[in-house]
């Protein structure tokens, strides 16, 4: 048996975590050879791919360096495959599936990298083509995975924005004035990500005192209005923008457009959380600021514990998993008690592949509720921290070159 | 004797180490009243003053507890002290020294906070005060203080810059396509913070490809041919910008006001990286993405050691100086040997006040110059870090309320 692994779209803090359970598990069942696809089904098609030493890997201890190396280590892609299966880029694929005789691929990543893994599967279907299973590893900082509990990396992604989001708390505060700070937060469509900022509230004191998801049905008055009452009470106050919202009205989707004044007319896509600071700053007067975690979001150093185990568990099941079965993604499932309580199993890749899962809409019937629920759901998957090793002050990290055969 | 200490100027990751540093001096040396101002000379004002506990700070080793949180406790200010030393102001303040028997004022801030402790130095002069002395104690991520080796807080700032930019390059590299992604850093017109990025090159691998600092003279056409050169080869690059950076042509400097092109018409403040991403991405039509750190970056959770350290050290002379001298501030020289060595010294008030530094001309004379030069002296700065405590997943800091008398 020889497998292959690759990482696809969009990196997460936990996404080698994945990989690290696929490698072991692979050396755990004996594989012959293990290899890696390099810019996930890209280094397929274009036979960039290099074969793990699996020597080096338990010599090294890279199943544990890997749990503490952000973004994806093998490179990745945002490669769609075509709808048409009778397109040649399927020939080529299990061309190379058949030169390096691959009986197993695993795929990490999201709903659109999911898509892939159900593509093949139906080329292998409908091409009666045996001797291979392909399986997917959820992965995405979003959280907007269908059947599964959560996605491995929206938990670490969190504990980076709320830890963060906290410190900004403790950095406004210090002056006595007015202000409003809008902190920018991804998750495309799905608010989960930026919600997760609420569970630094407390009862005495909040610290994010608004937020506004992609879930949510608001015009920019209304917006307005509360900010106002906010910031009366409060003097500086911030307020949580996902980056998928949008007022109700959508007035601030014709902002996009912002045209320099002494030159070249060009759209530029500015952030929700910049055009709010604006329009807040224009309409009530008062000193605001807009901040982006951008991509250090993504691959920052804060690591869940629980959500690195977590995802290399997943990698782990998905590789052996694919001994016997194909088109399937392992997921968790939570159990229904008191402590949180997690069980794995697996489902078709159709139920992921494509789909979106925003924040039920029952949980806005209030801001109590959904904090309420908001912090029962992510409290426990940000226990624990993954400690990093400093070499005079700057992070180490293992490289790809240590552990792939020359 | 009766001390009282106020932070003030823009927070740092160490600010509290220097407190901690002032009230273990008090401590030790029998202060019998140990206050702190809150806001800053606003808090002196405003008579917004709290006592130290010292049964407290000693029983829950808030000594220790304060080297760990990011951000001024004590609350800050922008507040300056008119030049006009007959204003009202200076009355109210020494009438609050009497109140409350001060004997030793400490002021922790940079060089606009060193002004106020020589204009009330000046004061006391000229109105023959005396019974009271008044210290600065440095501190700013700007590394913009003169006389001082380095300032404290600067070396964490830099340890954040580097340390984010690392995995941000991990990044941006996962994709097999040309971009450039423009980050944006503090320092207001010193380019010291920016340039301590170039600690993560190394002779085979370069993470940060081209950096613009305000001590630099370079053209928008000159950057635009260098952003070319290295995109031609190497795909996606980094390009790192101090915020006081601007064009020898002051180009950019026009480009300031953006016009929303559907309504409100007002200028907006929009930061030098943006403008270049903007620039760039028109002219070269690559992919371009402008992150600035923005008030993160001051007050994260990444830590010095050293620069703890030394924060509290120069707290604790501060304090110690108070008690028989006036208008001075303790400052670290580098002792010119090959290990790292520093000794505590101390300067007027002038010579800190209202001045700046910015990294010497000769320094770039050369790329690799620069490289070195910012190499050998920031390096051992960032040695060493500061761990943090977590409540299940969520920073646990010390709380003001947790060590003032009721």
């Amino acid at each position: 048996m020889n497998c292959i692994v690759g990482q696809s779209g969009g990196p997460t803090s936990v996404i080698n975590s994945s990989l690290s359970g696929v490698i072991t598990a692979a050396i755990k069942n004996n594989f012959n050879s293990v290899y890696a696809t390099l810019n996930g089904i890209e280094g397929v098609i274009s036979d960039n791919i290099v074969e793990i030493d699996k020597e080096k890997f338990l010599e090294l201890d890279v199943k544990n360096q890997l749990k503490k190396r952000p973004s994806s280590i093998l490179g990745s892609c945002r490669f769609k495959l075509p709808s048409d299966l009778k397109d040649e880029v399927y020939e080529t694929i299990f061309k190379r599936f058949r030169e390096y005789k691959i009986t197993s691929f695993i795929y990490i990543g999201g709903n659109d990298s999911m898509d892939t893994v159900m593509k093949l599967n139906q080329y292998m279907e409908q091409n009666n083509i045996d001797g291979i299973n392909i399986v997917g590893v959820p992965k995405t900082i979003d959280n907007d995975l269908c059947e599964i509990d959560h996605s491995p990396g929206f938990a670490s992604a969190a504990k980076y924005v709320l830890n963060t989001l906290k410190t900004i708390k403790m950095d406004i505060d210090i002056y006595d004035l007015k202000s409003v700070t809008f902190v920018e937060i991804m998750g495309r469509n799905a608010g989960w990500l930026a919600a997760s900022s609420l569970l630094i509230n407390s009862d005495e004191k909040e610290a994010v005192d608004l937020i506004y998801l992609g879930e949510m049905n608001i015009t920019k008055e209304q917006i307005l209005s509360e900010i106002k009452r906010e910031v009366d009470i409060k003097g500086s106050i911030i307020v949580v923008v996902s980056e998928g919202f949008m007022d109700s009205e959508k007035y601030f989707e014709n902002q996009t457009k912002v045209v320099f004044d002494s030159g070249f007319n060009h759209p530029v896509l500015s952030g929700i959380a910049q055009k709010l600071s604006d329009y807040t700053k224009d309409r009530l007067g008062i000193k605001t600021r807009a901040i982006e975690f951008s991509i250090v979001q993504r691959t920052s150093n804060i690591i869940s514990k629980t959500d690195s185990e977590e995802a290399f568990e997943l990698g782990y099941r998905g590789l052996e998993l694919s001994i016997s079965n194909t088109n399937i993604i392992p997921i968790l499932k939570r159990k229904n008690t008191d402590e949180y309580n997690i069980e794995y199993t697996h489902i078709p890749s159709f139920e992921i592949a494509n789909k979106e899962r925003k924040i039920p809409e029952d949980w806005f019937e209030s801001y109590k509720k959904l904090q309420n629920n908001i912090k029962k759901y992510v409290s426990p998957l940000i226990v624990g921290e993954v400690d990093h090793t400093y070499d005079n002050g700057i992070l180490r990290f293992i490289d790809l070159k240590d552990f792939i055969k020359k």
